[in-house]
């Protein structure tokens, strides 16, 4: 077994996810459309997660949380309770979505296990993700899940030492740069980008990075390469 | 050290907890006073909860939009969007409440620390515990700190694997028969019950325990003589 463990973010790095969020997200747009435009409702929406995500941390209870909040805001309290209690079905719905697998996965789960520990790290809410990794079926290929409230410097350091092995042998792989790369880089760990089709808004960052311990990948299926190459085995 | 883990709970045994959520029902059933009587709205809170913990789980983000759709449902529609907001803000307030510890619980981990591991065993928002866990300054008294999504035999099975020791050999202490004792019995482990003055109507059992690996103390000065009771040590 190689000492070093390889950590996969989950949402859009092993299933998707912000493609439901973006459904929801039309639905709820929908729902005012007398109110406000689609542009208007969604930069709000935006605006009321990014303020709230402090108080609610990652997750779609606090997205809930917050379409309701900027439902009352941009109808300047005119929505009827009636399209409240809708805004709530469309995120007990988003509770319940499939989960899909993204193309590649599980081949590429297999084939590191022979050589590597493999960990989870991810955001969000804690029962939804349990809940994802179960109906995932992927549960037996990792060593250790960890929920992280943040994805911050200091985040992954707690992580780090937590497995007990040193930054160089740390090696993540995740479709968001600022969350999955850019921390893990700085303290001393390697990390893979593997894009996802589209990415939340609040994820982005406006650089290219270029980085000794940082590759790019366009599909999951080319990490177990990267991963021989930039290890050196 | 011995190798005993002692494991407790959070809310209502290091710190209080229910007593911010009877406070912010009572505001909340006071904004629906034009409606419904009290204890109805109450009980139809109640309801809403527990029919949503499988999908929300425990937490004050659950606890939010389980108001919010009751105060809907009872209103049969009729709660203005404003009231609706006033419930959003209750639960950002409640999100925000200070950490009171429980007197005794500084001087009894301070006790504890000399000959054991202690750790953190509890439920609620991810975010939430940790943001209470900092504020309340005992982090560094903790080896470890577990926030899961359920307290069933299954979910202490799996932390006394993680934590790698016999079940006879984790003791549990906390405020809920339900929740801190009966599953930790169940699977060979030791409890002992420190009461709480309220208990939420969804923890609450009807029985008394009888155990040999089952304690119950009137405050939580007490555990340390309990527990070196208990071990024989």
């Amino acid at each position: 077994m190689n000492k070093a463990i390889i950590a996969f973010d989950a949402d859009d790095t092993l299933w998707d996810n912000e493609g439901y969020f973006l459904e929801t997200e039309h639905l709820f747009c929908e729902l005012l459309e007398d109110f406000a435009p689609k542009h208007t409702i969604s930069r709000e929406l935006l605006t009321t997660e990014i303020a709230n995500l402090k108080l609610y941390g990652y997750g779609i209870k606090g997205f809930m949380l917050s379409m309701v909040e900027t439902a009352i805001r941009v109808t300047d309290g005119k929505i009827p309770a009636r399209a409240i209690n809708r805004i709530i079905e469309l995120g007990q719905e988003l509770l319940q979505k499939p989960v899909v697998l993204i193309p590649g996965v599980e081949e590429v789960l297999e084939l590191l296990k022979r050589d590597f520990r493999i960990v989870v790290a991810t955001k969000g809410d804690l029962l939804d993700q349990h809940r994802k990794l179960h109906l995932s079926g992927l549960g037996p290929y990792f060593h250790h899940i960890e929920i992280m409230t943040e994805k911050k410097e200091e985040d992954y350091k707690k992580l780090i030492n937590r497995l007990e092995i040193a930054p160089a042998n740390f090696v993540m792989i995740g479709n968001s740069l600022k969350s999955d790369a850019l921390p893990v880089l700085e303290i001393g760990g390697r990390a893979i980008h593997v894009p996802y089709h589209t990415t939340w808004e609040h994820e982005k960052i406006g650089f290219e990075i270029n980085h000794q311990n940082f590759r790019s990948v366009q599909n999951i299926r080319e990490v177990p390469a990267k991963i021989s190459e930039m290890l050196g085995s």
